[in-house]
């Protein structure tokens, strides 16, 4: 093996994981052969080794990669808004779009497969809850920057419930997509919920014993 | 084997399906030996192979039966309600139950493992998406009879987007807490699904660019 500089050591970590995202996202988690990837990222079953000795490692790797980069992602849109509310605009125009991607449902399929294969495998469970968490945790300082900022009722909105509840919508709406399939009505679902956020459905529906805060 | 009359027939194949249903939320889909469920239902192998060829029937009749509980459930709560208001508190009370089950995150994960096992197996992902087809359309046909009952309001609100949204919410939330574990907060969340309905949470954010119905 040729002799790397540590950053070359990690550009071609990076090639590698973006290659096995690739081959998961074509082919699931448990289809896809280290040969495969190999193929994709260009390097020998050896070569491969000496980056990752496993396909969990590999699987472990694409998980915080794709948790670091949904991060990266939000805050750049943050940081190039204005003020809070234009925040709010530009990361709800961004799940909006996520939502199109064409992608999307394969992204999702990978996610159900790394789930599952979490109830088998607590090390990987551990790794992507710590990626789930941080996102909701991100979601959280949102929220309570719009409370700061004035754009969310302080009364009766509780940041990290409001953060679970998010990540439960961010989650729910793509992984009810593939699993109802085209009887899914995606926009309308994103329409009722900006329905139901404007408390345009009805003022009847609150009382339903749900213990207050 | 004995001679048995149709309905003592379905009534061992319905002993057949509570016992794998059983086994699948203790240990999992695919660590669950069909020794193990013959156990939990006092048969024998040959006296299983009878009934059911295979695990994935034993899967796809565990789905069925699933959905149609579900769906069952819901309709002798509305049924019992006195009136849509009613009904629809009734329902919402049913969920809230449904998310403090001491079991809840074990149905998640079975669901979960069924998903995974749908991205291989076209006739299994076909099976779990009639049933999850069927609760959409309960659901869209309660938002219809809220919107007739005038609890609703009738503009704005698409029963079929609407029906979407929740089951979404009812995946996501159950998905999330198994995903994101301690750190998900249930309650809360559910406490900003009613708070958001309520239009209690900002009236800035309606506004997001997602088109008009």
């Amino acid at each position: 093996m040729p002799k790397l500089k540590p950053e070359e050591l990690e550009s071609r970590r990076q090639e590698i994981i973006d290659a096995a995202r690739t081959c998961f996202l074509r082919a699931g988690f448990h289809q896809t052969t280290t040969d495969q990837i190999c193929r994709e990222a260009n390097i020998t079953p050896g070569g491969l080794y000496h980056y990752f000795t496993s396909k969990d490692e590999l699987i472990s790797a694409v998980i915080e990669r794709s948790a670091a980069a949904a991060i990266e992602r939000m805050r750049d849109l943050i940081e190039q808004a204005d003020d809070t509310e234009s925040a709010f605009r530009q990361v709800a125009g961004f799940f909006y779009k996520a939502m199109q991607d064409p992608d999307v449902d394969n992204i999702t399929r990978l996610d159900i497969e790394i789930w599952a294969e979490g109830t088998k495998n607590e090390k990987l469970a551990a790794r992507n809850r710590t990626a789930w968490v941080l996102r909701e945790r991100w979601l959280e300082a949102l929220v309570q920057r719009g409370i700061d900022g004035g754009i969310i009722n302080r009364e009766g909105v509780e940041p990290k419930g409001m953060a679970s509840f998010l990540i439960s919508v961010l989650i729910g709406m793509r992984v009810a997509r593939v699993v109802v399939g085209e009887e899914f009505d995606t926009l309308g679902a994103m329409r009722s919920l900006f329905t139901m956020q404007g408390g345009r459905m009805a003022a009847e529906l609150t009382e339903l014993g749900v213990p207050a805060a």
